[in-house]
């Protein structure tokens, strides 16, 4: 267990305590106090996981990780390293879409968090940033994706305390954690509920449109 | 014709102008010259091709895009809309690595272009960003990931004028135009060739190391 799931790294205990649902990728309520600090899960399968932020940019930054522990982009192995990585063939089945591997799943879901997020939250711009080594700005040593709106200066945050949202993201020091605030368990809540929302419609036309290969 | 390769695009002229070979993803010798400014062709696959970016923020700086045009990374088709947009079944078979879809196969390249540039042009740390819209710092309206060497501020550059590479990227003002320099052609020919020469050794494991899934 320890060899797949650190338990000095905090995306492992995630992963640890979100086991991917059999029937959906999509998280069903799922409760964000299993890991401290909080979770606001969006989406857990055999191959990644997403959830918000704990330290966001921005109104609905969401972070895209492998499920098995790669401390950099380069560390994701083209192929699983063992039967027992592999998305259970029950799984593979029911949901082939993400692809094989944690490599084609992290860029299936990029486009479906991309469509959901920006539905949802309402922006048209946003960054998708992956950070490699303490030079490049990565805090956590687990792969993740970073996926940043970027609002108007002027825009009204969707949700919570109606506070303008500016977006802001002028330099890669605000990857560091001094430069950035606490999500509020309670907003956070709210907006994740609304991005699974969205990720179920973006999931359900996909299964409605896969051609038959 | 037009519908697929809009030719006011820059990167669809570039997936015009490099098809892709029918027995193997990483380029052969290409000539930079099928297109102006020159293009330094890294890969070039029936899903995606990559390229050094002509405006590099540092040395080895590479871009990876989908060959169908896609404006931003939510227009990225979970599959595609018509079986000629399809990998060829030929190629399917003899390279079925990357998967079947424009995502899967982004996915399935991030690391391998990781591992090749890292090893090749010795770096540890870089970032992968991908730019959605005039807000998030997109330039040109064709989704694209940028992959960008963050070197020791004291590094020697591996090829060309030996100039110190500081590996810059304060800020993201740095995306703009005005703010990078033009690559040197004889510097990409020869950046290129390493790069592809660290491809060709990754594919080649990844083709060894496949299960039999």
């Amino acid at each position: 267990m320890e060899e797949h799931y650190p338990q000095a790294c905090p995306f492992c205990k995630i992963a640890l305590a979100y086991p991917p649902d059999d029937h959906t990728p999509v998280a069903r309520e799922p409760d964000p106090e299993r890991v401290d600090p909080q979770c606001h899960l969006l989406l857990s399968t055999p191959l990644v996981l997403a959830f918000l932020d704990i330290l966001p940019i921005s109104q609905g930054h969401v972070l895209l990780i492998t499920r098995q522990h790669a401390e950099k982009l380069s560390d994701v192995p083209a192929f699983p390293k063992s039967p027992s990585e592999r998305s259970p063939s029950l799984w593979r089945r029911s949901f082939p879409h993400e692809g094989t591997t944690p490599a084609q799943a992290l860029g299936f879901w990029m486009p479906l968090i991309s469509r959901a997020l920006s539905k949802t939250l309402e922006f048209e711009d946003w960054n998708v940033v992956q950070n490699n080594g303490h030079r490049a700005a990565q805090v956590v040593p687990h792969v993740h994706f970073h996926f940043i709106p970027r609002y108007p200066d002027d825009r009204k945050a969707r949700t919570g305390s109606g506070k303008v949202d500016v977006g802001m993201l002028k330099s890669w020091k605000m990857f560091g954690r001094g430069a950035r605030e606490e999500l509020d368990d309670d907003e956070g809540k709210e907006v994740a509920a609304l991005i699974r929302e969205g990720l179920r419609v973006e999931v359900e036309k996909v299964m409605e449109a896969r051609p038959k290969l």
